[in-house]
């Protein structure tokens, strides 16, 4: 199959051996891939990965490998399914049940797969199994190739109304209904998302639905138009948050400078929703957040069902967000692309 | 009156006007103050105070000025005394009460001065009131004196079994309960406490009283030794949290390199609360706040009534922290004494 290899710089290979679903995983048949900024930082190294890349896809479900006893679920039985919770497939979970099968199916998947064992899996809380693989990321080679492997109940069968276009933004969408999980935002509530990218974006469009005043302080106008649709004020960064401080802050610039900025844009009580990961280090003085006694909340990895309801409402369309679209065969050329200097959402079609 | 006068490094004055109580406020003979690290950092210019320091005291009532219709309330009638909580006095409050005095009460006093009509004084939050004066610290002087004044509302009378020597730790005990009003602590989760100075001993002691499993991580056997009779672990800092990661992680070392230990030292989804303010700004990578959704609350001043309750109920007893207590005419020896490192607490006497 054809496949981005990184070492860490992308390189593209047409024979790479396609891959076996190991027990209780599927087996599934790529049709469009995003790249992320985690990507590119994998790139330069981050997180030490080599091998295929990626972590957003949809595609076609094109074989299973089910456990012995007609389950397709490994580790513990109290382990929540995923399929059902967005499900229009008549795929059935457990045991005496009718055995059923994704396969045909058009998915998504959860990007941690976990080991079901550990006191994360007993929480109920997988995106933190300590021994989890990650997609793309981590000990998991991901979905910049033909086909991909994963657990079925990382699967989330996507609704026909739901455009493969729609639907490749289910991951990133989900990390922005993420901050829905962990924040009480409301309505009237003053809410500011910092930075312009596919992220911030994408979180002012999920915040806008709660009937909170959103803006979103940017470089960039054009960019900031795509949110005006929902009601979401632009503010563009030199005007320095004139308009603060806010009750809620995401920080989503990817900028180590930005985290400075938000603890001036919160009021005092105030929360900073932290969404960039940047691997450099910033002197930081953090004081004003013990003075002003913001609390900061880390916010990663989020929920599908919510993101694929959203598309299929039609509540959120991303798809303006797609900056291109490159066959597989010019992959490299995607990457070059999406690492551009201000670029939206590139995608990689398998045909 | 004698005093201690920072501009910034402290001096003794002995002929200082006594001050006299604007309206709604009182004047305070002050019999005990204590020196804190704010202090210590106010004498190396830190908000650039300059002024009579002091935020720690008890002291008794000597005189009153109080509002023309009988009320010692300035600001809003709807915000709340904070003298019924712990009050043993006859003092009432309001219209169409009796009017009673404070006179000859022992009090401590909440340090924040609030104006009584900004957003934040209308929530109840009158300690991040954007206008007020902080006692000793921005804007109104201190306690390192013979006499001083605050609004009358801030007062919280002690009861008698309480000695002067328990009552100064009133207000650090208190921003200590406050990270029982941010977090949610109970039986069974595992907490650390980094830091063996003043606060963190206090913060270890409050914690242990939730039944939490509470480890203190310091560098001094003998201080750690105070909160043994509390149940509390002791971990020397050079053990590296051999014992972790921890549900919540008080982080009071008073060090900028606090933060990122405390980071390694939480698992995720666990809390960091964020008590040291340092100045100086070390690089600091947040990466690991995201990639574990680990929740950092800022904690600052708290509630001055669980702190009085702790003391007059025996639950805590803070006085084997005394290392030292000077007469007012020895005061500069007294901050030569709290600058040395490790110090415990050093209290100035008022006779």
């Amino acid at each position: 199959m054809k496949a981005v290899i990184l070492d860490p710089s992308p390189r593209l290979v047409k024979d790479h051996k396609k891959p076996a679903p190991a027990r209780g995983e599927v087996l599934i048949r790529t049709r469009l891939s995003g790249i992320c900024n985690t990507d590119l930082e994998l790139t330069k190294g981050y997180m030490g990965f080599m091998g295929i890349p990626g972590h957003e896809f949809v595609g076609e479900v094109i074989e299973e490998n089910l456990t012995e006893d007609g389950s397709p679920f490994k580790g513990k039985s109290s382990q929540a399914s995923n399929i059902s919770a967005s499900s229009t497939s008549e795929f059935q979970e457990g045991e005496g049940k009718e055995k059923s099968s994704l396969i045909g199916s058009r998915v998504v998947g959860e990007i941690n797969a976990a080991c079901g064992d550990c006191d994360f899996c007993a929480e109920g809380v997988p995106t933190h199994c300590q021994s989890r693989t990650v997609l793309g990321i981590l000990g998991r080679q991901g979905c910049m190739a033909d086909y991909l492997t994963l657990p079925v109940e990382n699967l989330h069968v996507i609704p026909e109304n739901v455009s493969n276009e729609a639907a490749v933004f289910v991951e990133p969408l989900a990390a922005a209904y993420e901050i829905l999980e962990q924040v009480d935002i409301s309505k009237g509530q003053r809410v500011l998302v910092m930075g312009d990218g596919k992220l911030g974006l994408l979180c002012a469009m999920v915040l806008s639905t709660t009937g909170a005043d959103v803006t979103l302080m940017g470089r960039h106008e054009n960019k900031m138009a795509l949110v005006k649709p929902y009601g979401v004020k632009a503010m563009l960064s030199e005007e320095g948050g004139a308009t603060g401080p806010f009750d809620v802050v995401v920080e989503a610039t990817g900028s180590a400078d930005g985290f400075a900025d938000a603890m001036g844009l919160t009021r005092p009580r105030g929360v900073i929703v932290l969404k960039s990961t940047v691997a450099e280090g910033k002197p930081l003085n953090l004081a004003p957040i013990v003075i002003n006694e913001i609390t900061v909340v880390g916010s990663r990895c989020g929920p599908f069902a919510p993101a694929i309801e959203a598309l299929a409402s039609g509540a959120i369309d991303p798809t303006p967000l797609i900056e291109a679209t490159y066959p597989i065969d010019n992959a490299l050329k995607a990457f070059e692309h999406a690492a551009q200097k201000g670029a939206l959402k590139v995608l990689v079609r398998f045909d």
